[in-house]
C-alpha cells in the first residue's frame, strides 16, 4: 500500500499527485510553509489526506520554534499558523478539524516542549485512526455490494487520499483480502483528472479491472445498467446531509437517481461538519482558469475565453441513498442520523 | 459567417475542425475518398454538415465516373459508393438522408451525364436549403427565449456544423441581428472538445459573451440559476422524440429536469428518422480508446487502461421540453407531434 503522507523525525514525505501516474515522486517537506503550498497546488489532495499534511505541517512548525520561551506567545503563533493552513482550501472541513484538533490538545500544555510533544502525538495519532476509520468504511460499504458488481466513481477517494484504504475505493480493498471481485468504472474526473491518472493507477495497482470513462459518459454509462452503485467520497457533509465534493459528484448523483442506481457517500465522522446547516452553507471554492483551458501545459481552446472553475459541486441529501461510516451506513433523515452518531446519548 | 463545407468544380473545401481553434486550415479534397477519410476523422462534423459533405462526396464520385458508358453500372456503382458513405459513421441520420436523396434523384436519369447534373444539382439544393432551415430553426428558437438570457450549450452545433447559423447556436446569430442580446456557457465536450474548440470560438467570433465550463461542472451551473435554458443539437430523432446527440447531452438533460431549467433540441427535419421507433433502436458510434487517453498527443492516464468511448447518448424523450424545427417548436406528445411535420394532411 503507497502512503501519500508519512512523517518521521522533522520531516513530511509527501507522494507528489501531480505526478502521477507517470512519475512516482515523493516531496521531503520540512516548513508549514511547504505544506501550504503543498496543499494549494494539490501535490497533496483528498479531504482525509490534506487533513493529515496539515496535522502534520503544524507540528513542523512547532518543532521549528520549540526555543520560544513564553508558552503564551507560542499558543497564539500556533493558531496564527492554524488559520494560515485551515485557509489553503476551504471546502473540505478535514483540513480544520484536524487543525482544530491539534489546538485543543495543544491547549492545555504547561510547556513549550510538552506542546510540541503533545502536537505531534496528535498528529500521529489522527493519522492512524485514519487507516482503521477507512478500513472500517471499507468493511461497512461491503455490506452494500456483491461479488461481480461494477462500481462507478468519480474524483480519488482512494488510499492515496488518506492514511490508506481511501473511503470510496476501501470496498475494493476489502473485497480484495476476501477473494470477492469488483469491477470499477471510474470517471476521468475534468479539469484535473483525477479518475484518468490517480483512481485508474491505483486500482490497477491492485489489481481491480477499471475502465476509463469522461464525465460525459457517465449518465449513458448509468443509463446503460452496467453499474451497480454509484461510490464517491466528500470534502465536507452537512448537517442535513447534503454533500460537497469534487465537481461532477452532482451530476452522477442526479443521473443515479433517474436511472435507479444506488448513490453512496463514503466518509469518515471528520467529514461531516454538524455546524454546516446545510450545503447552502459549504463555500465552494473557485479555481484558476488554467486548469481548465490548458491540459500538460498546452491550450485546448481560444487564448480569450472566460472560465468559470468551481472545485466542488453540492449533491442535495435527497439523491444520497446512505453515507457509509466507520459506524456504519447512514440513511433516511440524515439530519437526525447523523448527529446521532456524535451525540449517541441522544439517541437512545 | 464561416462555412465548413463548400463545393465548387468539382473540389469540395472542408475547414479541417480538428486544427481550430489554433488554425484556420481549409482541406481542398477532389475525391470521395478523401471525403470519407474527413468524415471518419472529424475534420468535417456536425449532422448536417456531414451530409452536406456525403452529397459532394457523391457528386465527386459521379463526376469522376461520368465517362462509364453502362448507366445501369453507373447506378450500381452509385449505390456501392453511398453505402461506403452512410458506414462512415451510424448514429447521425443526416448522413444516410442527404445520401438517400441523391440515390431518389439519379434514379430518374436517363442518361450518366444527366444523372451527374442532376447529382450536382441536388447536393447544392441540399446545402442551399439548409442555410435556410438554420436561419427559420434560430427564429423559432428566439420564441422561447428572452433579451439577457444566458444559454448552456453542448457539443457544437453551430454555423460550422451546418451549412451556416448553426441549429442549437442559430438563436445567438438572429439575436445579433435583432440587438438582443443572449450569454452562453459553453461545455468543454470531452473527449474531443468540440465545446472548448468550435463553440467557444464560433461565439467569440459572433461577439457573443461565452463561458467555457467542464461537462463535469454542468450540473452545478444549472442548480446554480445562471441558465434559463439549455439548448443542444441532435444527431438522430427517433419517432417518439427520444433524441441521439454528442455523449454528455443526457447529463444535462437530466440535471436540467431535477433544476427546473428547460430543455430544448434544435434539429431540420432530416435529422428526425420517423423510421427508427425509439432511442433503443439508434446505433451508438463506439470510438478510440486515445480520444480520451490521450490530450494533443498525450497521454492523460495510465498506459493500460480499458476505455468506453460511445460517441453518442439518447436523451428520452421526456426530458425534452421542445424541438426546435424549422417546422415550429414540436412539445407534447412527440410520436404524433414529429409524424405531423412529415405528414401533414393527416394533423388535420
Amino acid at each position: 500500500m503507497i502512503t501519500a503522507v508519512t512523517y518521521n523525525d522533522g520531516v513530511v514525505t509527501l507522494l507528489d499527485q501531480r505526478k502521477l501516474p507517470g512519475d512516482s515522486v515523493f516531496l521531503k517537506l520540512t516548513t508549514v510553509e511547504e505544506i501550504k503550498a503543498a496543499i494549494l497546488s494539490l501535490s497533496v489532495r483528498g479531504a482525509p489526506a490534506i487533513g493529515i499534511a496539515a496535522a502534520y505541517g503544524l507540528v513542523l512548525w512547532a518543532q521549528s520554534n520549540r526555543k520560544e520561551q513564553d508558552l503564551n506567545v507560542f499558543k497564539q503563533s500556533l493558531i496564527t499558523e492554524a488559520n494560515g493552513l485551515k485557509a489553503t482550501r476551504p471546502t473540505a472541513v478535514n483540513l480544520a478539524w484536524a487543525v482544530d484538533r491539534l489546538l485543543r490538545v495543544s491547549d492545555t500544555a504547561a510547556s513549550v516542549d510538552g506542546a510540541v510533544e503533545t502536537l505531534t502525538q496528535e498528529a500521529q495519532k489522527i493519522d492512524e485512526e485514519d487507516l482503521l476509520i477507512c478500513k472500517t468504511i471499507g468493511e461497512h460499504g461491503l455490506t452494500l455490494l456483491k461479488d461481480g458488481d461494477t462500481l462507478l466513481t468519480h474524483c480519488n477517494a482512494g488510499g492515496i487520499a488518506t492514511a490508506g484504504y481511501g473511503t470510496a475505493l476501501a470496498p475494493f480493498y476489502l473485497a480484495r483480502e476476501r477473494n470477492m471481485t469488483l469491477h470499477a468504472y471510474a470517471t476521468e474526473t475534468r479539469p484535473v483528472g483525477q479518475g484518468a491518472r490517480l483512481t485508474v493507477w491505483e486500482l490497477e495497482q491492485l489489481g481491480i479491472d477499471v475502465t476509463l470513462i469522461t464525465d460525459s459518459m457517465a449518465a449513458h454509462t448509468l443509463q446503460s445498467g452496467r453499474i451497480q452503485a454509484v461510490i464517491v467520497g466528500a470534502d465536507r457533509i452537512a448537517a442535513n446531509g447534503d454533500t460537497a465534493n469534487k465537481i461532477g459528484t452532482l451530476s452522477l448523483a442526479v443521473a443515479a437517481k433517474a436511472f435507479g442506481v444506488p448513490f453512496y457517500v463514503a466518509a469518515p465522522l471528520s467529514t461531516i461538519d454538524v455546524h454546516t446547516a446545510t450545503g447552502a452553507d459549504i463555500p465552494i471554492e473557485e479555481r484558476a482558469a488554467e486548469e481548465v483551458t490548458h491540459v500538460h501545459g498546452r491550450i485546448i481552446t481560444t487564448e480569450t475565453v472566460r472560465v468559470y472553475n468551481p472545485a466542488f459541486d453540492v449533491t442535495p441529501h435527497q439523491y444520497i441513498d446512505g453515507i457509509i461510516t466507520e459506524k456504519g451506513v447512514i440513511r433516511g433523515d440524515y439530519q437526525t442520523n447523523l448527529s446521532a452518531l456524535f451525540h449517541p446519548a441522544a439517541s437512545h
